[in-house]
């Protein structure tokens, strides 16, 4: 049988990967789940594509508002839209993730969802991140891509539990990582129900519903999924209740956090990155049962190619 | 090849569904959709099961505050708890289904996940319909048991999109519809993250997070979902929002209301049952393009034998 997961090194990680898969599928295994309960959820920004310098919701959002200032200049004078437009790093990191969230409702209300995915998709048709200068669904790890699949081909339902908009990541997630738009959870707007010409749409609020991060992961997983996944991967303190949640759950569990530790291939960054620092769960890793896997020494590939 | 419909008489509602199964699957049919795009919903209470005299939630959230009412005889001077308790019909139609989250968000707040299934479980395993005489999991209807089965073995995904409490249709869904608890949307409240003796659990609320009725059926088809479904079938006004939100796709598309007219083999019920009228749906069934269903003329068979 061919290695399904080629673009990890053989080392102690993936051998604790295939071990758990083995362990969960064998039907005489004491460690059996059945297929419906093998639920496995995924961290996006910087655990299946690259988050560095930002998020691409960064991006997206500071391209939106970069089309709508031409016709409110007033946007310039407020937070945070005024830092985005301006690339005040500084304010940038203080409103953190959120502000990303904020600056996705302030731009997209208005809009129905077809519109929205018109727009997402053609943004990140053209769309290229800062330094490496490849479009962004192109900076996608090789590794977890032959993951999912393997999980997938293992009888795993595999899901995204990412603190983007829900609906920025449904436009490519089908598309890219073979996970269907029902099975992305993320940060969400309200929206209104409204009929229009006859037709009934649902329309884009610039409310936030939900913030998809820390401890509302596993809210969302509650709420969206109704069973608590057998594996979780993160990467960053805000993956930490998911990974907690998983590992708190009775029989054979993995849960799985990338250290980016990798500034030759892709970037080198953990606790000093203030949009989304990895701190307490690489401190705690330990104590709380994660497996923490190098991007230097456990990945062969990086990026997909 | 064997009916796959048997409990459905020979009607122009049965000829309506094959005639649409074959247009959407048909690869080389105008009508064709792929089949990550064949979603269909399912409203549950009127639709999948016996919901005449109340809905089930009604008979759950009663069952819990009797035993509550032991340890706390305050909740017999508040409403809705005091109606439940005097079964006084006229204040709990006032409330509505509404009144019944009220009632399942207060008796199980302080529940873990995992408490409120066993506890749902136990529950349904030995309660019995008023007048029927029979566990109310056996009070789903057979013609529905075959379509959503139908639907499945011809590429569709089936959700249940529903008013009921979330977690209490999770907990038999699977087991009675073939329907993935994480493909159940329905009523909820909100959660609470917490590490319990260093588990991390989450905690039902007393705070209702979604009441999963009228217009909030299809912005929560958008948030869960994510795209709109080809199909879905309901039976009240609380499903007209749904209903036409599937109708208002492009292409082909099925929009089915189920009227309860059938008092020989279950009940008789429209514009005045209170908690859950059929008026508006029924009067603009035509303009809206809704394919009413007759329980009496289009059904074999009723109930599950």
């Amino acid at each position: 049988m061919p290695d399904p997961l080629p673009s990890w090194n053989d080392t102690a990680i993936k051998a604790t990967i295939v071990e758990f898969v083995a362990r969960v599928t064998g039907e005489r295994s004491p460690g059996y789940i059945p297929p419906p309960e093998r639920i496995a959820t995924f961290d996006n920004d910087g655990t299946l594509w690259c988050e560095h310098p930002l998020q691409v919701q960064f991006f997206f959002g500071r391209s939106r508002l970069e089309q709508l200032v031409a016709r409110d200049a007033g946007l310039k004078e407020r937070q945070p839209f005024k830092a985005f437009l301006e690339h005040d790093l500084k304010t940038i990191h203080e409103f953190g993730k959120h502000g990303f969230l904020e600056v996705a409702a302030a731009t997209h209300s208005g809009m129905t969802e077809e519109e929205f995915e018109q727009v997402a998709r053609s943004w990140l048709a053209t769309a290229r991140h800062p330094t490496l200068g490849r479009p962004f669904t192109e900076l996608t790890y090789q590794p977890q891509h032959e993951l999912l699949n393997y999980l997938r081909a293992n009888g795993f339902k595999t899901f995204i539990v990412s603190g983007g908009g829900l609906d920025l990541m449904r436009s490519f997630a089908e598309e890219r990582y073979g996970v269907p738009r029902e099975q992305v959870i993320g940060s969400s707007v309200k929206t209104r129900f409204e009929i229009r010409n006859g037709s009934a749409v649902l329309i884009k609020l610039a409310d936030i519903n939900s913030f998809d991060d820390r401890e509302a992961k596993p809210q969302n997983i509650g709420l969206h999924i109704g069973r608590r996944p057998v594996l979780a991967f993160g990467n960053s303190d805000g993956d930490l209740a998911m990974l907690r949640y998983v590992k708190s759950g009775p029989g054979s569990r993995l849960a799985l956090l990338l250290h980016h530790d990798d500034a030759a291939r892709e970037f080198s960054y953990d606790r000093d990155f203030k949009v989304s620092p990895l701190a307490e769960a690489l401190d705690k890793a330990e104590e709380y049962g994660l497996t923490t896997v190098s991007m230097k020494h456990d990945w062969a590939t990086v990026f997909t190619a």
